[in-house]
């Protein structure tokens, strides 16, 4: 599972091929099958008491499953989430960032299967962990 | 599990404890332990082609499942969502509401259960399902 | 989803390619996209106090999705399923067959997605409900 | 999440409690929140070839998911799985015991939320993941 796409490279293509959410989201750290990835909170994945909404939760961890998924296999624009299962665990620290540690446990022809764990910054307990199954597109789509 | 709230009730109650979501849903319909809701789509929710996006749908699945649980124990605010999953299995069609249908398949002393199948408005076959488990608070807390 | 297999074509195929567990399950019904199981119970799918195990429960509800989805591609030994998500809702009655009814909800040229209730015979309220996905194999494969 | 109990008190816990299924399990290591267990496979977890059935693999996470939270708490015998959430990502190798590395990531009050990873014994890659959440008994119970 080594890498064929840079932390730059994959938010160069964040920007490019989904601009309406590009500017939520930063790739910190690529690792071997591995992607740690920050929402960049704003005012509407707030809640009251500066927590942070359930979609925002699910939006970071569906783009970490997606971007740890292209960082071994490279820019498909097409695979879509088929599967997400997510377990909230505790309520997110009010204005701190919220980290993604994505892990993709299997990477096969049709199907990409990765973990993820979000965390408040600087927190060890993590708020909530998800599972996310990808359909690939086959390899000559794009 | 018959209905103490009628929609009316419920869509007041999500204006008065969720102000900053409750412009974008609406209850339709109640029955036992069965509730239709919609997503009032606006910008926000679209993805590029008019479709909806991931966690606007999760969104929907998300209150549908609170909502159909408050229609029967009445307004309690403080449940919260411990675990969903969900299929997504059709892409959602462009510039056409998003109806949830929800209904509740267990509610416990802790816990409720709750499927929810989402719907293009004037589509047979679901855009996605879901099951999600809330936590609910012990009667007395308010 | 018109059904292209009977239910004693789909006992006779369970027969053929799972002869080890054939004997634990009957398909008693077949609908459009519907089929409804059971688990004939003996003693190794109990628990004390006659009350039936979360392994033989997920199996049932893992061989009805299984079922209907054969109920209409037709027999193909080799599907798999790719993921589950089960929740456990209420204890089986003890000393009472194990039905399942199970629906499915998307087949597509690679994925089949079913919903799966699990009742205890003669009871309204379901004692668990899961979701499955099975990977099909291309149609030219057998 | 220190432990309270050894690998030796698990084991004798589970053929104390568990007497109908203590003897297809052990537990190898307990470490901070977290249980590496195994199959003792037989022909009845079995499938041609081999193979180990869903209903195993299921019943191996399952079990891995309870000790680990016992292995914090204390003996507790009424905890009951509420939810799991399980992907099957490759065929286990044919004659190889099967082992489970268990990670509690969560113990509240009410729910415990445990990670669990299954491996073909000598190999790196998982076989199968999954999640599962318990419901714990109140402490007074038993």
């Amino acid at each position: 599972m080594t890498p064929v796409m840079t932390a730059e490279e994959l938010n160069a293509f964040m920007s490019e091929v989904f601009k309406q959410v590009a500017d939520e989201f930063n790739v910190d750290h690529v690792g071997a099958g591995e992607v740690t990835m920050r929402l960049l909170t704003s005012d509407k994945h707030l809640r009251p008491g500066g927590t942070i909404s359930g979609p925002s939760m699910f939006g970071l961890a569906d783009v970490a499953a997606y971007i740890v998924t292209l960082s071994v296999i490279g820019p498909r624009a097409l695979a879509v989430t088929t599967n997400c299962s997510i377990d909230f665990m505790r309520k997110p620290a009010a204005n701190v960032p919220l980290i993604a540690k994505a892990r993709l446990l299997k990477l096969g022809k049709q199907l990409s299967v990765t973990d993820v764990l979000l965390f408040s910054e600087g927190m060890e307990e993590p708020v909530a962990r998800a599972s996310l199954t990808y359909a690939l597109p086959p390899p000559h789509v794009n």
